[in-house]
C-alpha cells in the first residue's frame, strides 16, 4: 500500500479515477470538485473526513464555497500509492452522492 | 456590513486578531492555524462552517493535516468588510475550543 504505484499500475488507476489528473512537477494526483453550493461541498469533505481519519490518509484540499480542489499523495513513499487511490476512490463515491 | 473598512477600522479590528495579516497583493486578511492533529483541525473546521453558512459568509480555507490555512474577504465589496471581521472573530473564538 505504501510503495510508488508503477507508471502501468498509476494509468490503470488514473482511468478509472474521471477527472483525476497528474499534478505538473509533483508526484500527486489531483482533481477539483464543483457542488451546488457550500452545503453541499462541506458535507462531501465532512464525510471524506471521516474516512480520511479511518483510513489515517488525509488529503491536502482547499474549498471556496462550492468547490473543493484535492490533492492526494503519500508522504511516507513520496508519491502516489494505492492508499491514494484508495481515498480517490471513496471521494468518487461519496461525491456521487453529496449533489455534486 | 458590505462596506470596505477604513483603514483605521482595519487596523484597529486586526490589533483584535492575533496572527492575523493583511494579504500581499489583495484585499484580504489570512490567518493560518495549527491544531494537535487532523481531527482538531477538521473539528475546527466543521464548526466554522455551521457559523459560516449561518453568517452566509463562507472562508476561502485550506487543510493539510493538522494546519487550517484562511482567508477572508467580502467578494461583493471587493475587499474587507466587517462581515470578514466577525467571520474571524468567530474562528478566533472556535479555536480556542478546538486544541488549536
Amino acid at each position: 500500500m505504501t510503495q510508488r504505484l508503477s507508471a502501468e499500475r498509476r494509468r490503470e488507476a488514473l482511468a478509472a479515477l474521471p477527472g483525476w489528473q497528474e499534478v505538473a512537477g509533483r508526484d500527486a494526483i489531483a482533481k477539483t470538485f464543483t457542488f451546488a453550493d457550500f452545503n453541499a461541498a462541506f458535507g462531501f469533505m465532512a464525510r471524506v473526513a471521516l474516512v480520511a481519519e479511518k483510513l489515517d490518509h488525509h488529503p491536502e484540499w482547499s474549498n471556496v464555497y462550492r468547490t473543493v480542489a484535492v490533492t492526494l499523495a503519500t508522504h511516507d513513499a513520496g508519491g502516489v500509492t494505492e492508499r491514494d487511490v484508495a481515498l480517490a476512490t471513496a471521494m468518487e463515491r461519496i461525491a456521487a452522492g453529496s449533489g455534486g
